[in-house]
C-alpha cells in the first residue's frame, strides 16, 4: 500500500503488507521488511535497513490526567544513512536519527530526539522526548531514557538504566530536568539517576548504584546511595 | 479482513491490513491503525483511538512448568470511550480499560485487570492479571506491576518500577499477593516492591528505594532496604 | 504471502496477512496468529502455537560502533514440540527452543540461544546471544538476561533481573562473561547480577540485591552490596 505520492529511491526492496503513507521520501538501496509502517512526511535516507513491523513516524498522544501536553507541531522524522532500525520499533515525528544509528528490536524514539551518528540504541530502550544523544553513544538493552535528558559523546549505559526528570513526581512544580551525562562517561547496569544529576567526564557509575548527587569528573561511586569509592 | 458478525459504529476510520474478528463491537468515532488485530468479542466505545499493529482481546497461555493455570474462562475486553490505545500493545481478554485511560506503545496488560478512568498505563509497561488500577492514576514508562495488586487512585508510579507478589518463589506455597499502594501515594523511579508491602496513603517511596515491610501514610522512605527520612 | 519451497504439515491454521518465507519447516497441528514472520529455513515442531505479530528466525544486525560484530553464519531457529510463542515476539537464527517451552509476548531472545524444556521466558524478556538456559526454568517478566550467561534446570528468575557480562564496559579488554546461575537457585525481583557472578546451588538472592561476588550453596545473600544472613 504505498501512497502515490510518495518518492522512492534506486533499488528499494519493500516487504508484503508494506504502508508507505504520503509524501514520505525513501532514499537509494533501501531494505524494508515486511508489515513495516511509514507514516506521511517521513524521510529516509540511503543505504538504510528497516526490519519488520517497524513504525516510523508516529505522532505522541495524550489524556486528560496528563499534565504537560506533547507538542503536535512536529517536523517529520528524519533518518539518516545506513541507520538500522530493529523489528517491532516506534519512532515519532519530530525527531533525527543521524547518520550509522543502530536501533535494537522493540525499542521506542520519542518525538524531539536527536541520536548522532554511529550510536546504539539497543533493543526495548525507550527514550522519551526533548533527549539528545550524542555520537558513538552505545544505550545497552531495556534502558530507560526520561526526558529532557543529555547524554554527550562516546557514553557508555550498560543495561537496564533508570532515570528521571521530576524532583516532585507530577506535583506540577518547576521544570523537568533529565540527568546530564557528560563525554565518556560509563554507567553500569540496572543504575537509577535521580533528576537533574550530573555525571562528569569519564566518570564512573557501578552497577546497581542510586544516583542522588552529582558525580565528579573521573570519579567512581557505587551503592545507595551512591558514594565515591578509591580505586 | 473484517468478520461479518462484527458490528461497527459511525465514522470507524480503518487502516491497512486489520483484522476484526467475530461478534467484535466497535464504537462510534474509532480510529483504527495499520495491521490492529481485535479479537472475537471485544467491545470498544467511542472515540478510541487504537494505534498500528496493537492485539486487543488475546487469550492467555500456560505450559507445563506454570503451577498456577490462567482461566479461560474469560469475559470479553472491554474499552471504554475516548481510551487511547499505543502501537505494538497486548491486551488481554477479561479486562476493563475505563473511559479516558491512554495505554502507551509496546505495553502489556494482562486478564481480569480494572483501568479506571483517565489513568495513564506507560509505554513498555507490563501490568499481570487479577490486578486493580484506580482512576487518575499514572504508571510511567517500564514498570512492571505485578499479579494481585492494588493501586488506588490518584497515585503516582515513576518509571522502571519493579514489584512481586510471591515470597515463597515459586515454591507453591500461600496465596500470592502484590502490593497495595493507597490513596495518593508516590513512587520514585526505579523502586523495588516486595510482596504485598503497603504503602500508606500520600506516602513516598524514593528513587531506588528496596520497600521489605510497610510505609505508614505520609511516610518518606529511601535506601536499600527502605528506611524513613525526616524532612 | 506462503513460499512455495516452505514445508507446512497436516492440520497447520494461519491467521490473516502471515508471511512464510523459503524452506521453512512447519509441523502438524500448527496455529499460526495473523501477521506472523516466519523468516527462512525456520524449523518448527508439532503442535506449536505462535500468536500475533511474531517474527522468527531473524539475523543480528551491528553498525561501526559494535566492538563484536555478530555472527552470520548461523544455522537456522530451530523450535520444538508444544511450544507456545507470545505476540510481538522476536526470535533470532541460530537458535534453539526446546519443547513445551513458553515465550510470553514482546520477548526477544538473540541467536546462539537454548532454551530447555518446558522453561518459561517471560513476557517483555529480553535474552543475548550465546546464553545456555535448562530445562524447567523460569524466568519472570521483564528480566534481562546478557550475553555469555549460564542459567542452569530449575533456576526461579523473578521479575526485571538485571544482569551484565562486561567488566570493563566497553573498554574492549578481555572476554565477557555472564553470571552462571547454578542448579536451583532464585532470584527475587529486581537483582541486579555483575559479570561473571557465580549463584551458588539452592541459593537465594533477595529482592532488590546488588550482587557483586560469588554466592555459595544455599547461601540467602541481600543489599546493596549483596551480604549473606542468617536465617
Amino acid at each position: 500500500m504505498i501512497d502515490e505520492t510518495a518518492k522512492l529511491g534506486k533499488n528499494v526492496k519493500i516487504g508484503e503488507y508494506v504502508i508507505i503513507e504520503k509524501n514520505a521520501v525513501i532514499g537509494d538501496h533501501v531494505t524494508i521488511g515486511h508489515h513495516v509502517v511509514i507514516k506521511e512526511n517521513t524521510r529516509i535516507g540511503n543505504h538504510v535497513t528497516i526490519n519488520d513491523h517497524a513504525v516510523l513516524g508516529q505522532y505522541p498522544v495524550s489524556n486528560k490526567k496528563m499534565a504537560r501536553k506533547p507538542s503536535i507541531h512536529l517536523s517529520p522524522l528524519v533518518i539518516g544513512d545506513e541507520v538500522k532500525i530493529g523489528s517491532q520499533c516506534v519512532l515519532f515525528r519530530g525527531t533525527n536519527i543521524m547518520d550509522g544509528v543502530l536501533i535494537g528490536d522493540l525499542a521506542a524514539i520519542r518525538e524531539n530526539v536527536t541520536v548522532g551518528i554511529n550510536s546504539i540504541v539497543g533493543r526495548n530502550v525507550m527514550v522519551e522526548n526533548h533527549t539528545r544523544i550524542g555520537q558513538y553513544v552505545t544505550i545497552q538493552t531495556s534502558s530507560y531514557v526520561t526526558a529532557h535528558m543529555v547524554i554527550e559523546d562516546h557514553v557508555f549505559i550498560g543495561p537496564c538504566l533508570s532515570s528521571s526528570n521530576d524532583k516532585h513526581m507530577e506535583m506540577g512544580k518547576g521544570e523537568l530536568q533529565g540527568p546530564i551525562l557528560r563525554m565518556g562517561s560509563k554507567i553500569g547496569n540496572h543504575a537509577t539517576l535521580l533528576p537533574g544529576v550530573i555525571i562528569g567526564e569519564k566518570a564512573v557509575v557501578g552497577a546497581g548504584a542510586v544516583v542522588t548527587k552529582n558525580v565528579k569528573a573521573n570519579e567512581v561511586v557505587v551503592g545507595n546511595p551512591a558514594r565515591p569509592i578509591n580505586r
